[in-house]
């Protein structure tokens, strides 16, 4: 098991996740000097506005998210206190509950997404050309698919 | 400043970061489970291993895994109470402090290292052609190349 990347593999392993979270770093520093949000906080207000009726299912919220449900709930408690979200108990299922996009939050992410994305063109995609693009494309869908399915799987069959 | 990523960028820049921060979590799962580490834990571990005496300056390794002074501090004094690493003031720099590997740290290392590289293989490498490796390298290099040099540049000259 030792040998189970070969050299190629694991220099390209070693580029890939020491600039990835250094660009992360770098893109929430920005996220944070200019709107005051988290990345995470960004994240479920992109979600939440995107989803019918702006609201979405904790359960749903946290697989979206890979979040586990105390750390969901600690993060949607947070956004809640700065007014940037609501929590409603389901109409169909009285034991669940949703999150519920305000006002407040869909006004904060218009404000926040232009000095975002802008931020994420000047600190990576300026920097790539077409071909590169198209490649980072295929390479993350087809993961981002794979590791969706493989979780999805191992969340409805527990013990398989 | 709205249009400032077209759709394709755009694109890709999500595929990116949600298989990411997907990819990343799962990782950091398998690490926990195999070994009781999280990534940082890892990452501290892997850099001082490959340093000159297994030893760092606290401000190059708050540099090179882009932590802020107070969270490395956090952190290496959890690795210190776990045993992992020691501190050690510099024998040139009376006011400088230094994180050096222990024995045990080395030893966990060297138990968890095939472990996450088989989990590396398994949950992103095995799924990409040679080509798609190249790629990967290629852009992420010229990233971390770049981000670095800009860093260093701010904390060099913090107001110019």
């Amino acid at each position: 098991m030792t040998e189970s990347l070969d050299r190629t593999r694991l220099a390209a392993w070693r580029a890939y996740i020491e600039a990835s979270q250094r660009l992360f770093t770098q893109l929430e520093e920005d996220l944070r000097a200019d709107s005051a949000l988290s990345f995470a906080d960004y994240h479920v207000l992109v979600l939440l506005s995107e989803a019918p009726g702006q609201r979405l299912r904790m359960g749903e919220l946290a697989s979206r998210l890979v979040f586990s449900p105390s750390r969901l709930t600690y993060q949607i408690s947070s956004m809640q206190r700065r007014g940037l979200v609501a929590r409603e108990s389901c109409p169909q299922d009285g034991r669940g509950s949703e999150a519920v996009l305000t006002a407040a939050g869909l006004l904060t992410l218009r404000d926040a997404a232009p000095h975002h994305l802008n931020s994420v063109r000047t600190n990576l995609m300026d920097d790539l050309d077409d071909a590169e693009v198209a490649c980072l494309t295929r390479i993350f869908e087809r993961l981002g698919r794979r590791l969706r399915a493989e979780r999805d799987a191992s969340t409805t069959h527990p013990h398989s």
